[in-house]
């Protein structure tokens, strides 16, 4: 593939993605980074309908580049309703410190996967890429997508699912190495052995497919795009390091992690939504375990945490929040977006 | 650190290590890739004294250029009768299945840690790199080994090790990423969550030190040489590449498994040895769980499944043999070491 796919794939001057993240950000993150000639990208996968539209508005309106929206492709879980008890009975002490009664507490996903109705809302926007997480929609939603004219790209956390996922014509695969902020790809299998770190994933990715290939993993700054491209990659996804711009809505407690020594411990976890994600090791995450038998399935097990987070970021404290980052947060940086974007793709521009 | 910093480091044309891999290799391998401009080691860790000598003898008289001999700075465990009994007891199944005699099985440990006795011995071959694993010797024996003018390296997994490494002299750091096969190299916690991939570990590590950072873990070809180089290394270290070529004594079920489709998924293990090391998932990783806890401390565990190993591979089966491979095997070439290296090396000269 030749340096320049990624302005036949999404029409941007840098071969740099600002990769879509669920609750840090709107399309305030995407219209900088589209101003600074990479690719924004939209996480809509925890929006309402409506919310949705707005944001797309919002996005069109301000981004005067193409940019990205990005859906969850999850097969919805079952409501389990001895499952949901077991994991409220785990989190009761939790309940007991804040004074919070569980009979209170909610039940039901917060994230739906893409669907037609999604797709009606987005179809006239036409974004230039829609990307996915977790596989992809069923071939005649995907058939639907690609008809008006969107570029598709999707995630592979082995070289299995890179295979499976070019056999169904994605434009472009991203590779997601394990250093990668947030949650794992993976549709296959969820066996985490079977995924590797983004420099062995990457070049057998690469290899294995005749599509333009994303890195995504593990980088942080100028030297971390051009380690990427030279390993074969079109183009780079970066999220961390957009996790303190100015435009982030990244929350007080997730900045001052960031940017404690504490960022420099991350885990694999599914305490937060039943899925295995990379975030800075917090209170919750050491106490309940970080890959905790009792979670329930994704996207179920963020209900019953979502008010014990709450009540602790009201004390300021973000022992039960999702502290979302890669194994490198050196490249955060207190800016705008378009600067850092600047910074990352210096040299890079075609 | 400059692109130079490898020939002042240890004499070399290339800025390249052949990773020492004790188990799959003599001063043969060391001796080919030496000869082709690359620094070739001698994994000593599981030689008794007298093989030492020999070795180090056949190394000297055959390198045509400089080389590296490597130890374990593990500190030694106390035997632990229960332990090793509640170990031979999980592996009994095994034991009558390959009509083995547990009576039989040797207890005790099968590598020794680097001493003043071992530095004896080592001393009048002066190598030009003495390298280490799990640590550094006591600061006198350290003192020894580079008042006798080797350069010494030694590995760390995470930033703090790296920092612990540097502030205790040596010449260069090792950025052992979790991409790599064989032992992970962790000395101050034990905990492997806190190691990252390679593309992660590497630039934060050269951005803390001010000795030379080696790349390790994942590199594979020239393109995984270059990626390591645009990220602040001063040169990389490869060993599954190698574990094909004509000089390694990689046992047949090992190269068979390198050759099939299992090379894909490998696994951080600790029923080989005591310590976590990645290697092909094969059955007894998969029967015992890959991290065990019946598993006695490092070294202690290898002499109870030695003989079921033996047994094993006589059928021709690596189902019991630790089968170390790194997350890339792509690399892996049945030519001669001197080939591979010209051919990781090409372009890199200086």
């Amino acid at each position: 593939m030749s340096s320049h796919d990624h302005r036949t794939l999404f029409e941007s001057d840098l071969p740099l993605i600002q990769a879509p993240m669920a609750g840090v950000q709107t399309h305030r993150l995407a219209v900088a980074v589209s101003g600074a000639g990479a690719l924004g990208s939209l996480p809509c996968a925890m929006l309402s309908a409506d919310a949705l539209r707005t944001e797309l508005m919002a996005l069109q309106t301000g981004a005067s580049g193409p940019f990205n929206v990005n859906f969850f492709c999850h097969v919805p879980t079952r409501p389990d309703p001895a499952g949901e008890q077991r994991w409220r009975d785990r989190l009761a002490p939790y309940y007991r410190e804040f004074g919070l009664d569980p009979v209170d507490v909610p039940a039901g996903p917060a994230r739906a996967p893409f669907s037609d109705e999604i797709a009606d809302i987005v179809e006239p926007f036409r974004p230039a890429v829609v990307s996915f997480h977790f596989g992809l929609p069923h071939p005649g939603l995907l058939a639907r997508v690609k008809g008006w004219g969107s570029k598709v790209l999707s995630t592979a956390t082995t070289v299995d699912e890179a295979r499976w996922l070019a056999t169904r014509g994605v434009d472009a695969v991203i590779a997601q190495g394990l250093e990668a902020g947030g949650h794992r790809g993976h549709f296959l299998d969820p066996d985490l052995t079977r995924q590797a770190g983004t420099l062995a994933l990457l070049p057998q990715i690469v290899n294995a497919v005749d599509v333009p290939v994303i890195a995504a993993g593990g980088i942080a700054d100028r030297a971390g795009v051009a380690a990427a491209l030279a390993l074969g990659a079109s183009a780079v996804q970066i999220g961390t390091a957009y996790l303190l711009c100015d435009e982030a809505t990244t929350s007080q407690p997730h900045r001052a992690a960031l940017r404690s020594a504490d960022a420099r411990h991350t885990a694999l976890t599914n305490v937060f939504s039943g899925r295995p994600a990379r975030g800075i090791v917090n209170r919750v995450m050491r106490e309940l375990g970080m890959l905790c038998e009792a979670a329930p399935e994704f996207p179920l097990a963020s209900a019953a945490l979502a008010p014990l987070r709450a009540a602790a970021e009201q004390r300021g404290s973000g022992d039960f929040s999702p502290l979302w980052a890669g194994q490198n947060t050196s490249g955060c940086r207190g800016v705008g977006a378009a600067e850092l974007t600047r910074t990352l793709g210096a040299g890079f521009e075609s």
